[in-house]
């Protein structure tokens, strides 16, 4: 179990790699989520369309807009 | 317009006040996202439980698993 | 009203494009800020030198050094 | 030498302590900032009112609003 | 798989809680990390002294000093 | 001294740049520790195998996995 609240379940739409770092977009149904991870993570983890993920987000990590 | 690019729209469904920091609940309709803001900007935002709000988080700070 | 307590107004000195990241050079008249964000941000922001622009932060992120 | 280059020098306005984090405000001359960090290093410190402190932001943390 | 690179196992030294938030304490055998999480994410979790766990850490976060 | 209270020791094993970002890998001994930072930070720092160096993390930046 891990400490971090927010967990959006979802599927791979797209991935950019970069020199250093990856850029994943997860389809969660109603919304997009939008991931920058490092290239190093997304080719260790092979991510590629269509993938069953997680985007998981720490709660101190979210600002409100009202 | 905002340079972070995870936006859900929701409604406040509780309010927990610490000294220092505050956590906000916010029902998206399909999940629910936590928040950890400091008390001062809940106060200074009068947040509060009904309140239509967005949770707003930067691309850099969403982690995948798979 | 955004709950990020720390905004920094100024305009923008300076964008440079990798392939998934941007790096935005923000003169606040003091100092200058440095925000990366990702690429698809600074394009569909069509950020540009010159631009008008406030540099946001929220107060979790910042550290004291003394 | 740290990585991080968003570097505020100033003083230190207002300390207030929760029991696990701590909310340091810091006049900069120009804008205050406001950083939340741990009780526990604000102890370590022994941060104070009238301090000269650096508030110290890496500059992915940093978000971009036109 | 999480896209998080820096993983650190240890043992649980400390667990201090406030309202809002809790302090988590590591021992990793070599250094001791410090965690602040939600007082929510602790008490769903039941973290207390002596639970093995993971501290985790996206890549992202971590400064370079020289 | 900075508020920032997990601090690791090590040295360069690894610089990866890119054109906005570069990629750190850090030998600290018994385990790597992988840093996104700017490439505009590590040329400024001249960052280059074999440097010591120190890992910097905000305790804010940490989870737990149980």
């Amino acid at each position: 179990m891990l400490s971090a609240r927010n967990q959006f379940k979802g599927t791979v739409k797209n991935v950019k790699l970069g020199t250093v770092m990856a850029e994943i977009v997860v389809d969660t149904g109603n919304v997009e989520v939008v991931s920058i991870i490092s290239r190093g993570s997304a080719e260790h983890m092979t991510l590629k369309v269509g993938d069953k993920v997680t985007a998981i987000i720490k709660s101190t990590e979210v600002m409100i807009e009202k």
